[in-house]
């Protein structure tokens, strides 16, 4: 059996996660039992849920174990089975977590999914056509359930939820607008993503400046928001909602180091009559099949050609997380293995 | 045709509103036109919403003029027709502002409503079974949808919406518990209106300390919330939500006078993957009919007794406005008029 590298959670971090909660370590590959299959991962998906898991206490998931391997999606390829269902070269997609070998139980339902890679790259399977396309999916069909029209607003727009948000809604009809962190973002979005307008959140020093730039590009007012970082941009965007305005509420990335992140003005939720509310994909498994479909259709179709950041090796997957969570990433962030 | 009286809005509060604000003005009654019915007002409604009319700019809906008679619900009787439907002696409910007389257009539809006084004093047409029950049980019953056996939680519980939500979640098997100002109006919810617990938030100077105090009287948690207040009380209540919980947003008094009324923490929203709704219930007429007639019988049968502040003759009502927006009154706050 081929010697696994691993990275487990080493300490929790005190404040802003740095590179030393993370360590590098390497293990024997069990020989497998029955029913299990050897996966060798190609890439290791990077998303901003796993710092809230790298925290204690209560949160939506359990904490990350201490000393154990980062949780993680996966996409990679079988390299061994002793699973009838599963053959050596199957392309799959999992929860492998930040290692380059897992063992998986092949009975288990759920946890390896065969995806073919004809049409849409393996990598794809871990953002536009994964998790995050999904994310998007939910947010805007289940929660904001736009109509033809509407005008729609995603923060983190040039990120593998909000690009994929971009599509989904410009596929309803949708004025898209985004909201992103840099002038390149926004002109990725605009130029590539085809969103309508997108607004740069750093030119702006307060909310009540945010949100003058917001009622620009968006002269119906809002009718829908995909939240996925809080903070300053939440109350911009709340400012500009329509009557009976719907939010999805995905992340709030801006306040996982533990910084309060109040909300200055509840209150717009009754005088403009808004829904809020909050999700978690994996809560909303029926959804998936539709999702993915709708979404494997717009890749493959060439009509989303969703952007990655492609951090090389396993080594690299501490930084380039952090990356992600300031930013630094455009479109899906991902670790190549192999 | 008898000389009104009448409160008008003389000028719009700077922070609180003060008795200065009103002014009572004495009118001509004009001669009625064919299809006009007189109407004479029994008792004038106070309620909380009315505070947000008398500011200028944007609100859900349009600021109360200047020099206008304030804007009311009022009981009453039909002292003289020119409308074929309304016969002098009848009782009917509308909106027919803070004067002692008002003439309305018996073609318009929905402007007065003949109510049965038989089984239910004509008074209850303006709190239990009228808009305030109303709002409590599309609160209840749309928004938060409980099943039996849910812990629901309501601010401002003493008062006209919070005594019907009290008695319509009971009878939906619910763990009701309230929140209010004061031991008197927690007895009150406890002994006379069946709450299962109420917890006085003044005994609390943070929303921390507030919240332990709930979690005491919620050791399952809360499963759905009916906010009239906001600030501190909304904060508690966050901390103690179950997964799923529903709020119903219908008022945020404590933000009345312009303070600034910030949410601790949003992020909640998230963690706990709430639904967050604002509802004005003028705008679901559609839910009258059930609504009222669930109440009337609560009411008719005696399983609901709500309470009445009620203040005496015209000129008493600023004073009693007032003292309601600071959560003087116990149950609904009434004007007695004739």
């Amino acid at each position: 059996m081929p010697l696994n590298q691993q990275i487990v959670l080493d300490n929790r971090p005190v404040g802003e996660a740095t590179a030393s909660n993370f360590r590098l370590v390497t293990a024997e590959t069990p020989p497998l039992a029955d029913g299990q299959v050897l996966v060798r991962h190609h890439y290791l998906s990077l998303d901003p849920y796993m710092r809230g898991r790298m925290n204690e206490g209560k949160s939506y998931a359990a904490a990350q174990a201490l000393g154990e391997v980062m949780i993680g999606g996966t996409a990679g390829e079988v390299v061994e089975s002793r699973h009838p269902k599963y053959q050596p070269g199957d392309r799959v997609v999992g929860m492998g977590g930040w290692q380059a070998y897992s063992v998986v139980d092949g009975n288990v339902p759920g946890l390896l999914r065969r995806v073919d890679t004809t049409h849409v790259p393996l990598s794809h399977y871990l953002g536009a056509v994964g998790m995050p396309g999904v994310t998007a999916w939910y947010g805007l069909v289940k929660i904001i359930a736009p109509k033809a029209g509407d005008t729609v607003v995603v923060s983190a727009a040039a990120g593998a939820v909000g690009s994929a948000f971009g599509a989904l809604a410009k596929a309803r009809g949708c004025r898209v607008v985004g909201i992103a962190g840099g002038a390149d973002k926004c002109q990725y979005a605009v130029q590539e993503l085809g969103f309508d307008a997108c607004v740069d959140y750093k030119e702006h020093a307060d909310f009540v400046s945010l949100s003058k730039a917001l009622k620009a590009v968006c002269p119906d007012g809002i009718d829908g928001y995909f939240e996925n970082v809080g903070g300053m941009v939440l109350d911009a965007v709340l400012l500009r909602t329509n009557a009976f305005a719907r939010i999805a509420v995905c992340g709030m990335i801006a306040g996982y180091n533990g910084a309060p992140l109040p909300l200055a003005n509840p209150a717009l939720i009754l005088v403009n009559r808004l829904k809020v509310e909050g999700f978690i994909v994996s809560e909303h498994m029926e959804v998936w099949p539709d999702a993915l479909a709708e979404l494997g259709t717009l890749v493959g179709s060439g009509r989303f050609r969703p952007r990655e950041s492609v951090a090389q090796g396993l080594e690299a997957a501490p930084e380039a997380f952090l990356g992600l969570l300031k930013g630094k990433n455009f479109g899906k962030q991902l670790v190549k293995l192999a």
